[in-house]
């Protein structure tokens, strides 16, 4: 009875597991599914752009962060995931020259791997917006929107990004 | 002898991770120590100061993560540590209008224990300056003034982050 219920419970909670991730969250137009758990990585990189006034904060998934504090970013290796946080700018109410997150924008992606995503440079992009992370594009070819933009900076594996200068 | 081999590998391993904190980096001169790891916590928040060109990424160890997502900051709970980490406003090279981090500044905690720093709304406080980690402060006084900077937002814990609303 004992192996019964524990048998029942570990199937109530794939089940509820499976839901929670494709359930909830559509995959981008290029197939790629909302990496899993990217809240918990740790920190790469931050920003502000001031033309569209968005606060940043770069998150990187295990292999990323070992590559960033190696210094082997050029190119990043097959299996690095970055992860852009986007906030609109919004005014501190008690430090008026301080710029912090207001509304969630979007939360963005960069996958490596050099094979699938040769046409971009290696990378497979993705991008979900808002609370309701809802998937960016109407079909496949939102990405070369996203390559695009990331060409000025071929020569720094089209990455934005340079890692925090931690100790 | 499988047991003395064990005793004697426990026993380096700890001088070694003794001597890679206290020998490096000194604590504050409150008494505080450098928080081991703080690199690895997960993400709070990110705000930039336009008044001295600083961008700041704000870090929590796990009680502070789980506060954060729970809604549990006013207060926030004893045992939390949030770290904030300080960068000189840097003009990307490829993208003008984007403010990324420069030189690293400092890296500054406050630590939640409600009993041993009730003179200072329950907030240990403690910064370490650049690259070399130099503790900042002459005397325990230069706490005073980081609580007496933090009194405006007293209504909020004494904190000024608000964390990132994620979905």
């Amino acid at each position: 009875m004992k192996k019964l219920r524990l048998g029942v419970a570990v199937c109530l909670a794939s089940v509820v597991s499976v839901s929670g991730i494709a359930g909830s969250v559509l995959p981008a137009p290029n197939g790629i599914e909302l990496p899993a758990g990217y809240k918990d990585w740790r920190v790469i990189g931050v920003s502000h752009r001031t033309d569209n006034h968005t606060l940043r904060v770069i998150l990187g998934n295990d292999t990323a962060i070992e590559a960033a504090r190696e210094g082997r970013t050029r190119p990043w290796p097959d299996g690095t995931i970055l992860a852009k946080i986007v906030l609109k700018d919004a005014q501190h109410e008690a430090w008026p020259a301080a710029t912090v997150p207001g509304k969630f924008v979007h939360a963005e992606f960069m996958i490596k791997d050099s094979k699938k995503w040769a046409d971009h440079g290696g990378w497979g992009f993705a991008r979900w917006l808002g609370q309701e992370q809802k998937p960016y594009g109407k079909d496949a070819s939102f990405a070369n929107e996203c390559f695009n933009c990331h060409k000025p900076v071929k020569d720094n594996d089209y990455v934005f990004t340079h890692p925090i200068p931690f100790p």
